[in-house]
């Protein structure tokens, strides 16, 4: 077999056996396989087309290529969440305890932020001293222990995907549904885990504006991991506004913290107990949604939630007294209250424009390796369809660095907009994919 | 500018400046663009096409990444000719000699044998001597003292077509219109020519087998010559079976020699005539094609062009008794004859087939590395169309490596078809353009 003999199948529109596939991702993992032809056949298949047969065996050798986590001393099943990423999007900090306390084992590998779009890691790191950067080891007592851990991917899981990865970044080929889907599930699938809520987010603060194309990776998602034998279930879900009240990193954070305590009013909380209650589904605790409701609800009410995530936090090394003092969240030295230039209706937030504006004032990164400000944060005292009278606040700002003020409220302010009528507010889960 | 945004741009279908052009190859001639970058653009613009406007501007960085010649100092016309490749095409070794005995100053820059057709150069190199390697100074004193001058490519002419070739030959890339008609051209307008015949092939012993695939090829190399204020004609020439009598390196040379000599009978001295002459009228040595051919023969039957062909074989270190002397050419020590198994007519050569026949026994090459022998030849005693007899010769075998006789003898004779009608003979010249 020689690469540039599949490059050309491909090229042709041909469909690569599954031997083929795997000829491709083993050489270029182990090196035998040049980035050259790597990209031409990332382009080929952008160009082209793969068929889910393709996008199966892709994923299968992205997976295989590193370490694939078993739990068999743990006999609680083994569920985790996915999100497509979106700005405010906490709500693996909820689910996460609040499936543990039911019963469900959460081996969760996050990500960071990333562009508009934050990341688990950074949130939990804004806890002092949280480590995310566990062995695999240590990950796998720290979940025995708590029934959840929650941690950043090692080098040990997918490494394949992160090869790709990079090259993908470099050729413009990321955004193409079947290595969007391999990527995301080869390292959900290195977890360990017996089935997965999908979160695939739509709208401006989401990667995919359109519902269309957001529902096409969540299909092509759930039909791959049902074809591999994995419990799995999809929400679509609107990202128009940021999710809950904060953006930030330890701002959210504290938001999730508040949510654990009891704070159950919002879409932050309506949205953590819907994929916790399909986490409880789909992990069989239960196979009846109001059920998995009522248990969520519970696991937060009794405290239990709230003290599962207290156990993880202690486990991965940080100061779980957070959880009765939220002061100990690093906190900004400045704000700044954009109010309202007219009365109305909120009725446009530029989503991923609020997410930029964090990661410009350093709570965000733009290349993967940049440090993060985890205090600086935006509170949003409207969301969409609220009223607001002249010179009621908007947003707060907090922030340390002064000189980016003028710039960044000028494009706050932008971003939110206010009408006379109230607009037509959108379900916040549009359709769900339980195949 | 970054390269990622150059390749999403032709990714989506859309045409790059100019400037994106030369960005991608000047950065990548040198070394600032990595190769997976470059493959993937040529991936993408393999898929979405390429416009007119940017061929041209490919071409014309290829051709800028170089040297290009300039003749001042020589007053007559400079004119090539360029031929796709083919089996038994060794016009070249007629129609140098002869245009220069015309008052055209001919700078050839030729190719080396590849998979199934031959190349100039080797054929060449089977003349006891003669170099093929000279530097540019060498090239242009030939020209100027010869009229013509015969050199394969070096370091200093279009270096970013022999980098991006590369590239192409490992990623799927090759048989794309612009990406070959820009790196034809950018080697053949370093010469410094005015002008440029197209000898553009067509059949089963060239590398585009259907007539409309050439034609497409030809007609986008006269427009790109033509927009470029070059002289140009393009001859569109059937490859359904190898041209002339001879295929190999020595016995190549001994027939363009015994061609020279007067001997005028048959397609290859057709089509070498024709050229000729062609070349006489883009070179403004007369605007009547009658006239050229005339000339053209005179220049043969008078022996001019064989005096010609004897300087420049001289000039170039060679040795050239063989043209009083063919026996000085490389000869092959065995023979071997195949003959007619029935009565009837020739209808079918497999010329690609023969090409790489000759290629196994040592006459051609697989990798532009490989070695190769000089005297391998086969005679094709019978050519498409001519009445055969049972026992009658059909082809003679001129060969060293016995080990191969018994399977390429059964590969030769099933390359060859008799059929009990005589087939319809096409025209050697289908079509020529001339814009």
């Amino acid at each position: 077999m020689r690469p540039q003999d599949l490059i050309e199948k491909k090229r042709d529109g041909g469909e690569l056996s599954d031997d083929e596939i795997a000829f491709l991702i083993r050489g270029y993992t182990g090196d035998e396989i040049p980035d050259y032809q790597i990209s031409a056949w990332l382009m080929a298949a952008f160009l082209r087309g793969m068929s889910s047969a393709e996008t199966q065996s892709l994923l299968s050798e992205m997976l295989h290529s590193g370490e694939i986590l078993s739990h068999d001393q743990i006999s609680a099943p083994k569920v985790d969440k996915h999100s497509t990423g979106g700005v405010g999007d906490k709500t693996s900090l909820v689910i996460a305890p609040v499936a543990a306390a039911c019963g469900v084992a959460v081996p969760m590998i996050s990500g960071r932020a990333l562009a508009h779009t934050g990341g688990t890691l950074d949130k939990l790191e804004s806890i002092p001293g949280f480590r995310t950067n566990l062995s695999l080891n240590e990950f796998r007592s720290v979940l025995e222990r708590c029934g959840l851990a929650l941690i950043g991917q090692t080098r040990e899981i997918a490494p394949a995907d992160r090869k790709l990865y990079t090259l993908r970044d470099l050729t413009a080929t990321v955004p193409f549904r079947p290595f969007i889907c391999a990527s995301i599930l080869s390292k959900k699938l290195a977890e360990g885990i017996d089935g997965l809520v999908l979160d695939v987010k739509f709208g401006n603060g989401a990667f995919m504006r359109e519902f269309s194309e957001a529902r096409a990776l969540a299909q092509m998602m759930t039909d791959v991991c049902h074809s591999m034998k994995k419990r799995v279930v999809a929400l679509l879900t609107n990202m128009n506004q940021p999710l809950g009240h904060w953006v930030g990193n330890a701002v959210e954070t504290r938001e999730a913290i508040e949510t654990l305590q009891g704070n159950l009013t919002g879409d932050f909380a309506e949205l953590s107990l819907e994929l916790s209650a399909w986490m409880l589904v789909v992990a069989g605790v239960t196979n009846d949604l109001d059920s998995a409701r009522q248990q969520a609800t519970q696991s937060i009410t009794s405290g239990k939630a709230l003290e599962k995530f207290g156990e993880c936090i202690k486990a991965q090394g940080g100061d779980a007294r957070v959880l009765d003092n939220l002061s100990l969240l690093p906190q900004a030295q400045h704000q700044y209250v954009i109010t309202a230039r007219q009365s109305g209706y909120i009725s446009h937030i530029e989503t991923d424009e609020i997410g930029r504006i964090i990661m410009d004032w350093g709570g965000g990164r733009q290349r993967i390796e940049d440090q993060i400000d985890p205090s600086v944060g935006l509170y949003l005292h409207a969301k969409l369809g609220d009223a607001v009278k002249t010179g009621d606040p908007v947003v707060t700002a907090y922030y340390n660095d002064e000189s980016k003020l003028e710039e960044l409220c000028k494009r706050l302010s932008r971003s939110v907009t206010i009408s006379e009528s109230a607009p037509t507010i959108e379900p916040l889960i549009r359709e769900i994919i339980n195949p």
